[in-house]
């Protein structure tokens, strides 16, 4: 490994993780050989045997037993020369470098083809989101008409934070940048530079065309104002900064910049750090994939996904790890929780409530809201609609056993479980 | 190829198109050597040549030319007699049928590993969504949490049709069966065994665990009323048939059942025949992949996609298609088309619009809308903010150009495009 800081942390520790408590025989062994740094004394997070660290690339580049070169460095110097050497040297190199693979990639691949090893780089764009491996594999047999992404996290939260609370564009910075997702010189994502990379290694993928950084349109967000997002929500719009790559009338059309988006496209409501890429293909239609485009584990997750698909391959089996064995406990529905929402066919009169409320308090289930809805006058009965607070199954079913019985319920009609998620973003 | 349906005849013409189209050197051919149909004389959207066709098994599964099969014909019987066949002789198998991947999965996968050739199956679950090689690949290192889907199109269609119109669902029905979007007997769809059969498809790659259909809990949506989506409304929620795998104390909760979503969640706003698979894992944290589930086209992308990289791998190289040349033509920023935002502070007096659109309407640009926003009042000056019908950038700028120099205009203080959606669902 090349590098060692938040990323080749997390990977390193990924590594390690998979080597106590790998679940399945068939996963190939993963064995951490050398991890080059600028600086041997300094306290890491995580732990790494000592004769493993090193200040000195030829220790790994040139190393025999090593077969796989994971590059976590960034930038274009000296990864470049260190990614030649270790492509020229029959090692296969695993990268979340998107700066060299923008700029050199062109020569990187064809260094790769000529020495018959592989160069996979999914963590290079879109943190954890499978967006090459789709556009290279998946989507093969796809014409691509185009590519649509919000791909710097760091400037999707700036520009969510001036959105949803009118901060300006220096607040929002300094936040970002007080939790960590914007750099001390966070230049490259202010400017664009950090989305231009991407989606140039974006369009090599899905329109087989070469993208030089000069040949992409880019602006970045330091000019957007709080008062454009007042404004632009006026007209039913938000500010986010896209790349796109789209076809066009005889070639293609490669640009980053902010963009106004209508409020009730899909896109309008990816906000904080997170990063969505669109594809549209001739067969597929459009494809959306979107996650945590940055961060320490999400990069960890693709580098590891790019590790164990060549260390698979060295072991001589490029299937997908092979189930084998019954796996977790499946449980019953019984021990499901969660709100419940039942509709009710109940006499309308007083009381009735009360005797539903016991029914369901003696099966340890309170109520959050009733409503009363729709009234038969003729037949002498209502809607209602009660919520439940979060319960079990087995108790709720018990309960709806008791209700349908009930002389005041001329029907339970429905029963629908309400599903419960985090907060995201 | 096994079948010769909607999904074979799209898979065909993929194939065609792409010997007589291929765009890169390095991508492997493939050739149709033969096509198991039940009536040879029955009209086909697609041209096959004569001697492919064949109503007879065995001309296929024991035919030393052919190396891969594609299964297109759906349902258990005959397919895993077919399946089984053709791994045993050591053909690749490519197929789309869940309900046999569900129900006899664990017994194809050990026997494509026993006879060391690749069971591929990305069209069965979610169309063109890759969500299959997503698990089994790229989150390899992945602890997963849970899956959480909209995983079958037509009860989807139906839903959304409810929840938008009213609609009973009898005629949501009809109307889905009249668009094609749902089948003569959609028992499967309704009732929810095809999206059982996904989720436990999802919860073999995702949990390395067996899911048999009768550990899952099931509930399809023929008890859900127009009612229900009214009074779900009024509390903040749509109605979705939800399929989901979620580790819980002890083990894994499978369930397929219609819920209650609240509205600001990205899952109810999943409309139409679209799915969605949300996956949560521990490194990657949450993941979004959403796309046309179903459909000829969109299968076709995921069986092509599954066949390509057999091919690649008999032709010796695991690697992507490699980049070789330089590609499409890249356009510069000048030819792209938009509608503009423009925020001008102006001098606050009357004649000033006039000048204004009239150095936009000779470069043949046309307003949309114009809002007087902020004045400031000691300055003499007033925001104003304008939004351009489409045009071309090279027009645009050179009118931004003209408007910084005129004499009404105190500050040009941003241009901001628009970006422009079509229609989805």
């Amino acid at each position: 490994m090349l590098g060692l800081g938040v990323v080749g942390s997390a990977v390193a520790q990924a590594i390690q993780r998979r080597s106590c408590d790998s679940p399945h025989g068939s996963s190939p062994p993963l064995d951490l050989r050398g991890v080059l740094v600028r600086d041997t004394s300094r306290q890491r997070s995580v732990e790494v045997p000592a004769g493993v660290i090193s200040t000195d690339p030829a220790s790994i580049l040139e190393n025999d037993r090593i077969s796989i070169i994971v590059e976590v460095m960034g930038g274009e110097t000296p990864a470049f020369e260190y990614i030649s050497a270790a492509l020229r040297a029959g090692k296969h190199v695993v990268t979340a470098n998107k700066e060299v693979l923008c700029k050199r990639g062109d020569e990187l691949i064809s260094l790769a083809a000529e020495n018959n090893v592989r160069l996979y780089y999914e963590a290079s764009v879109g943190g954890g989101i499978p967006i090459l491996g789709t556009l290279s594999d998946d989507l093969l047999a796809n014409k691509i008409l185009s590519l649509r992404a919000i791909i710097n996290g760091t400037t999707n939260y700036i520009l969510t934070r001036m959105a949803r609370e009118g901060t300006s564009f220096e607040d929002a910075l300094s936040e970002a940048q007080a939790l960590g997702y914007a750099e001390a010189d966070p230049t490259s994502d202010l400017d664009g530079f950090d989305a231009l990379y991407k989606i140039s290694i974006l369009t090599r993928l899905a329109f087989h065309s070469s993208a030089p950084v000069d040949a992409i349109y880019r602006e970045g967000i330091r000019n957007i104002h709080a008062k454009d997002f007042r404004y632009a929500q006026e007209l039913g719009y938000t500010i986010k900064l896209l790349a796109v790559a789209q076809r066009a009338d005889g070639g293609l059309l490669l640009r980053v910049h902010p963009a106004l988006v209508p409020l009730d496209v899909p896109m309008a409501g990816v906000n904080g750090a997170l990063n969505v890429v669109e594809v549209e293909g001739d067969l597929v239609g459009p494809l959306w994939l979107q996650g945590r485009g940055a961060g320490a584990e999400p990069t960890a997750s693709a580098v590891m996904g790019d590790l164990l698909r060549i260390a698979r391959e060295l072991h001589g089996s490029g299937a997908p790890v092979r189930y084998d064995g019954p796996g977790l406990h499946l449980l019953p529905m019984d021990e499901h929780e969660c709100m419940y929402y039942l509709r009710v066919t109940a006499v309308d009169r007083a009381g009735v409530l009360a005797k539903i409320a016991s029914v369901l308090g003696e099966a340890g289930i309170s109520i959050r809201s009733v409503l009363q809805m729709d009234t038969d006058d003729e037949r002498g009965v209502a809607d209602l609609v009660i919520m439940t607070h979060s319960a079990r199954e087995v108790n709720m079913q018990s309960a709806a056993d008791r209700l349908r019985n009930l002389d005041v319920v001329a029907a339970l009609d429905n029963l629908v479980r309400v599903e419960t998620y985090s907060d995201v973003d």
